[in-house]
């Protein structure tokens, strides 16, 4: 892996036909979830849907409208409404838009007054309510409730950005461990990070966490003040989008030479994080890839010191459906991916966590992070 | 009005006396609108009213809880209950936390479980579902419409940091005046205006206009590729967040000596915005002063080249209620503060627009920017 060969030149955009592809596939798994439609707000499911990314998200109502067997319906203000034609997505769709004054929900054609819709997770209330309003007998679900996976499920295009932005990840990751870390604060080290992720493609930074020493026993903490010292554990989660697709990975490092506990420790999460890995093939559980790290862990004793799920969908955002946690049985499907990233803490001392994305194949799991998983020791 | 004076030392930051007063205001409001309590999402209603702001706006329930009469309760996920407990208004609350796998809306405390609850406008849908499921007897009304008031007056301290912020922001403008506007683009003076509003102060900038020539005539433009030309009329329309507070000015500047026309139409815009200002003053309505901008752009007849509401509150966004609209008929309270920006547009041609933000005093109104409104030429 160079820094180079992870500058790939951007993918072909999406086109119109890819976007009525989801719209379709999104109309017929509303369909078979016995939904009337979908109401779409500006979002991820919006950006997936249609490429369509509205200036700001305001009070004035923006929702894409998918309802089988018709045509979908894009609603926006009058005053976006040639922003919106532009959207790759837009060839694809209706455009009704609504000025000032008017009444927005008017204009949301609802089929019948009684179905029952799925509404993105993220739509703002004020909206819900006034759909509410002017139908007051259709019901709500939210998406990510009524169609968890609808998302989930990346084609090869998909596929090829998220191996991409990965593989910019891993490129950072091997340069970040030729800088100095004792003596450095953990915001500087968090800063080469995001400069690396942009120096190899991304647009965007969503994380770079550096938790060294005790801080690395927070699976919540993001970077600090805190001066890195020799003989810290050191907890590198960072990622972001790149050619609007996620990236999001984990390796902990170590400053000079660790004793004979880190690197136990550190071998039991990799071994966790292996066996995950090793447990991921179509007709698995979720829930099937969080007890293999899990087993691991518990059995080296440390059961009670794995205090998160074991991993996380990603796709246009950095953390979506499904969920690798207890209690989730979505059977998984070629072309899922998802983080796989157990880890121990040990408060007031130190955390390890390792995480690569994997994507669901034929008979398996492909890794779409490949820097060596071994403890690294860095200066 | 120099650089230097709008660069003012931080303001003493809000106590956990002041949330604790915003929040007994509110739940008096709520009391007074027939409300059984207010439910408060992530964003300005969630700053104004207790200075936190979550890390990342997500699909774990984060919602502050204010019934009359009872101590003001914060639900949180687990997780990010530590950084709640630092939020400048935590000692003036109760938290409440929430951990992954528990049913947050459990922990929301609605009083009774058939009340009627204002809701932040910009709350998930997701969130609401999940409270009217819990509790199917109560209702919902979203917080601009049931309280759209509640935060449109300000307090001395909140006054000070607009004035700051329109300080800094007239700083600015004084510059831009002396940059090369000729053969630069559009983005470039707005890449000008970004960092002179972050030279004088501001932490966040959020929209710099630069409407050259034809563009200008579309209020919606923001800054594109065009090369500003000798003879162009030029909006600039800027403003972000200092000190947690909003600045929004406009001025229209010209590329070397106007035409008579150009010079008449924007003594219009000047002369509205003038009239527009001395309508504001206690008990007033707010279509009372979109009704004396466009009285004076009917007259010279260019009434339907006026596009837009004549202004907008501003606080701690840069946009938000009190509107400047007809039908509007919310009378005008000391301590409100608000844009008065009134415009012509004149399709393929050029667009005029002058904008300062105002506060209405005990018999009239004061500005909070004050550089000079006559048409300037620039280079």
């Amino acid at each position: 892996m160079t820094g180079m060969s992870a500058q790939s030149t951007a993918p072909a955009p999406f086109t119109a036909d890819d976007y009525q592809g989801r719209m379709a596939r999104a109309a017929s798994a509303a369909a078979a979830a016995g939904l009337a439609g979908l109401l779409v707000a500006p979002g991820p499911d919006l950006v997936w849907l249609t490429g369509y990314r509205p200036t700001a998200d305001t009070e004035r109502l923006t929702l894409l409208v998918i309802v089988p067997d018709q045509d979908p319906v894009l609603v926006v203000p009058t005053l976006e409404a040639g922003d919106a034609a532009h959207a790759p997505g837009a060839p694809a769709l209706t455009l009704r838009d609504w000025r000032d004054g008017q009444d927005p929900y008017a204009a949301v054609p609802l089929t019948g007054t009684d179905g029952r819709y799925g509404i993105s997770d993220n739509a703002w209330a004020m909206h819900l309510l006034g759909l509410q309003r002017r139908a007051p007998a259709t019901s709500y679900a939210a998406l990510s409730e009524a169609l968890p996976m609808l998302r989930a499920v990346k084609d090869d295009a998909e596929l090829g950005r998220l191996t991409a932005a990965g593989a910019a990840a891993d490129a950072a990751y091997q340069e970040i461990k030729q800088v100095a870390f004792e003596g450095r604060r953990e915001t500087d080290i968090a800063g080469d990070l995001a400069r690396l992720l942009r120096r190899f493609g991304h647009a965007q930074v969503d994380f770079t966490v550096v938790g060294s020493g005790p801080n690395g026993a927070d699976p919540h903490h993001e970077a600090g003040e805190r001066i890195v010292q020799q003989g810290d554990m050191v907890v590198l989660d960072f990622g972001g989008l790149m050619h609007g697709y996620g990236s999001d990975t984990t390796r902990t490092v170590h400053v000079g030479e660790p004793s004979d506990e880190e690197r136990r420790v550190h071998e039991v999460v990799r071994e966790a994080q292996q066996r995950a890995v090793e447990a991921v093939r179509p007709g698995a559980a979720c829930q099937d890839i969080d007890r293999a790290a899990r087993e691991v862990i518990t059995q080296a004793g440390y059961g009670d010191r794995f205090i998160h799920r074991t991993g996380h969908g990603i796709g246009v955002t950095t953390h979506e459906p499904p969920y690798m946690i207890e209690g989730e049985r979505q059977p998984l499907v070629p072309g899922m991916c998802f983080s796989v990233e157990p880890g121990i803490y040990l408060p007031g001392r130190f955390g390890v966590r390792i995480e690569d994305i994997v994507t669901v194949t034929e008979d398996g799991a492909r890794r779409l992070n490949n820097t060596p998983r071994e403890l690294a020791v860095v200066h």
